[in-house]
């Protein structure tokens, strides 16, 4: 039992994931195929619940993507739980104090670093049964800095120990300093945010990782040092590329024939 | 109450449909704003079952797409249920010979033309107490022709009295005789075939329906035709797009920025 | 293990059963908790399938209600997995033919009198280990007539051994003649079939039911001789019920005080 | 977007609110037909859970209907979540303190109010992509006022900025104050509470809101001031219907055909 | 893509199978680790359906056990939905005649041996895009032998081409006979059937199967030359253990220390 | 409405508890005819939520095992919920403190006892209508003594008024201890600490509960004063059993014909 993730950062190589926000088992296997480092399920604004995620990571089963979950707020019950089904990391919204997060690194590890409670039962089906003494150092803990709060309180957050490291929510973020909230930012004060934390994280030795909307924005956060980027989502990917297709049929129904999606 | 799909071919314009394959009303939902002229929920390849239907339907509610459905097999009880549940139109798999299809006829309408159950539980909440008297002039019937019988058989299907049309599934009749199975077939005798049930079906005043796997493809059958269009699905968009998006990340992960995929 | 259906009708009394559409296994154990002598799922028009029914059987664990069920047509697999889970009635829908008849008589009882397999997992639990023993003298078969084929072949059907009764469906007998569905039928030739259909079962030892709208329709059939009357369903009670509140709160919805629903 | 309870309210009219405790998509379509002014989903008492609540709301699409929800406590988790779907107001248990007030709202509410996270799924598909910009002005919050300490704080949670109401929940401040817990009450010191935070409310310019078992009492609330009544559940509703029509039958089951209940 | 199985009997070894009975995606997944050569999901006496399914063969997927099913019928949409999950294998109860056998075979197999549809839309993501080419040559049919009848017309369903195998019910068979259902039959005539079965079997090239109540009966089966022995299932392992844990604490719940179950 | 455990213990007899880990109403069923004295459902390391507690509890309904659940955490919302559904007791995990156990106490009780919110849907169906009256005398509550901290802190806890007992959660402490977590643990301290619980809980008028491995340990823990042991699970039966048959096979699966597990 070794988190592929860490390996990648290792080698100083980017984590590339991607978002599931439908509770459907088939979905989350056929992205198991595609060849993603990594593969969260979202809990927060996606549909999913503790139920739906008992099979969704049973079709990530045969994959290599290492599963994470976002779950809808840090609370000890459900961090604990996902972790019990075998989840290798948790991303926690709004953590916005130094308080905020050793809460959280406290649900998200066995003693002596923090107080999760024994019982993995699918972990340990999956993972086997030293499951208790390997779980520690290779469970990941991301704190998602998303508020104004949570920036001024950048430092003392990072300076957590145990916490791997922290996630940019740019929508939040925008939102919490008047903006409208989006991806790929480049408003300011946001952008310099954005690379304020990536510059911070890497002093304190910690991964940054951020949502993005698209592939060029991404990469453009690697760039900026980012180790774990977020890129689209089983259901923006459908609706995407479904309304492509039926505007290019209503465009012009019966003549046009030079175009070819599907 | 009157079927919107019946107003578009009065104006002898193409019907545009897509698939639903996943049990999510969610994704229903967002596909009833996209523009399709009819939404079809797949139950024979796809996951649905009676249950999930039931929220796909209503997630559908408020969208001016026409809700149908293809049954997993030609057999009464399902085709009845779906009914009750409001669902438009039906498409039944493996309509080989003329007996299957007046079976089929006697399964989706009311007396005098057929011996379907009376019980609209749901499709009287949403079309109204006159639901039974409007019915039969407003559920549409189609027969699936797909297999070498069916071809065979094609005068005698299509003579059968209050079926709407038929509908090619172009990788089973592949199959059938004796090629892969595959979407946009331009292989004969399968092309041959294609073109023959459009101008029967016009011949016996019924609509010819087909699958297809581009919208290049489906604006060729337009040409030669055809008024029913499928292109696409939901699982199938989604897989397209997220594909591209992780192939676009792992070509060259930290330094191409031209792409911009989403 | 002993029916008490049967005891009723021993005492020549009649059956008074309602009937859920809604698959809750909550408003089940409400319902057993009411005093009906039976309770009937139904999944032809209902919102039933197998799986809700298993809950709502253990819902109506502690009732004194017998639990029967509608199933969605006369196909063996449903009828057998819905007595395996314990249910001590079957309703059929559509048998029009003899033939019909003793296929429905062979799927519900085990050798020698039909081909029911043998498995009943949760009847075991819950009627004991001599279930297999019991099963044949305790379940009941009704047949619904409820077309004018049927009508014309009632001898023959009433003359299927083991056979319980015959259900009469008026809304489908009436579309079956020509005339608009409905319950509570006076019309002709659907009330002499009513009053015939009374008579001839009596004559062929069987039990006749059939489906109500009101107390006052079923107490009359009961005076004709029906001895298993059905009246309203878990939906048409909270429909009915709620629509009275808020047409009472609308009429004039800040000075009426008189009348007081609740 | 403009929710509808805003306007009615402008024109100082009384909303008349009903509760569905049942996790059924069906029945809230059809309560969506039925006039109610707003329908509340209750994840507190009722059976609902988040998974249940998104195809009840899709039941509720077509309906002039406003949907709201009570919480099963004041989580921010699930607060936000159900905002996700697209619910238009918030009913939160319990809120016995300034304290409690001040972090219910700072949950309902996008910054700079509150710190609502951004990521409304469904509720853009359902409201448009406007939603964010709307979103704070539409929403409904309604703290229960529903034990001793709770009046005692009366004045400091009504000066809550933001805060759209409060809503009286007579049984548990029955239960709080050693009375037997039920609805309609007319004893004291709860009648006097009652008249005092509909006078409070008023005072503070917010609506004052309370749960009533009949229409009577209801208009008599509706006379005090009372701006948000709620009337029966799809549960009572069931239950008071079904057992009236059983009673009916048992009585004299054979004879009797003066009562005429469906 | 090779079904395991067939390997194995080419080695001429039995194969050990085990029947899950309960619709639980962790309880396969666990039972996928043990060391079955095969888990045979049961649809027919088990609570499972279509859907249960889907995460069933999901927690089956990094197993080494094939995964089969025993389906409620002989129906083509059940099998063939099945087949496009993914299972290896079909076991189709009540085969009693060469016609049935043969309605069995066409609907396992695509053409030119049979009428499957094409979709498989999970096989293919599991078994890679070459599934269509693959598929015939290891889907493994057996029909079940469970009737005096099918017993007279053994050679008849044995010749049918493509079968892969037959399958004993021996409670069926026992019931069919006239004797009381169970496993483990020593009575005659049942168990001279049993081994004329497998040496019938033997004779036409086919695999010989049977359900066995305990491991000595079942070795003795392998003895006979049955190549495919079932033995306990998910629900008997655990109430069998479970009722040894409770009746041991209750013998003498204070004093007894020497046994020690768990 | 009596609290069957409560009579044990007023006879100073053990109360024999198991736990069920999987989300299955048909298990749980199973699991109420075998003998057990209490059934704790577990939603903290088990697989089961708020929705599948409702159908368990009412598998349960026609046992005489007393129904309780492990909460997933001391958080009100779900204690209030569960205790709606009817169940008898709420076992606490990580209740460290006297604050934790204070509040769990308020969760778990009516006034004046405790803050819990009136609205008992299904227990007063089950239970009837003075459940009410009744509940604060028969509900019962334990807090797990888990941590180190918590035994620190144990005559505080133990202190807290209408707690009904204490639940030594066995593999949490040894963790806590920094030992590797396990069942029977006869390592010091928590030997020690196992045996001062059962003392400190009887000095303050406590039940003292213990989870066990094996019926040995159990009664072990019985004869040191426990007065309520759990031993196994529906999950732990059914592995141990299933193993143990597929290894019996394997050894030598053709000829070793002395053992016969089923």
């Amino acid at each position: 039992m070794k988190n592929n993730l860490l390996k990648i950062w290792k080698n100083d190589l980017p984590v590339i994931n991607t978002w599931l926000s439908l509770p459907n088992s088939f979905t989350a296997e056929a992205f198991g195929k595609m060849g993603w480092d990594s593969i969260t399920i979202d809990m927060q604004h996606g549909q999913n619940d503790f139920n739906s995620c008992i099979s969704m990571l049973q079709g990530l089963n045969s994959s290599n993507s290492v599963p994470m979950v976002r779950v809808p707020w840090n609370e000890p019950g459900i961090i604990m739980r996902m972790l019990d089904l075998g989840v290798m990391g948790i991303i926690a919204p709004m953590i916005n104090t130094k308080n905020d997060c050793e809460k959280f690194i406290s649900h998200c590890y066995y003693p002596p670093i923090g107080q999760r409670s024994f019982g993995p039962m699918r972990a340990q089906i999956v993972y086997g049964t030293d499951y208790y003494n390997n779980a520690n150092n290779n469970i990941l803990s991301f704190a998602m800095i998303e508020t104004q709060e949570a920036v001024e309180n950048l430092d003392e957050i990072l300076s957590v120990a145990n916490l791997t490291g922290i996630y940019v929510g740019p929508a939040d973020m925008s939102s919490s300093y008047g903006l409208k909230p989006k991806f790929d930012v480049k408003e300011e004060p946001i952008f310099s945010n954005i690379k304020l934390i990536a510059n911070k994280a890497k002093e304190y030795g910690k991964i940054a990782g951020i949502h993005n909307g698209s592939t060029r924005y991404a990469k453009e956060m690697i760039g900026l040092g980012y180790k774990l980027v977020t890129i689209s989502s089983d259901f923006r990917s459908m609706i995407a590329h479904a309304q492509k297709i039926i505007d290019e049929m209503k465009e012009n129904s019966s003549t046009n024939t030079k175009s070819d999606s599907y």
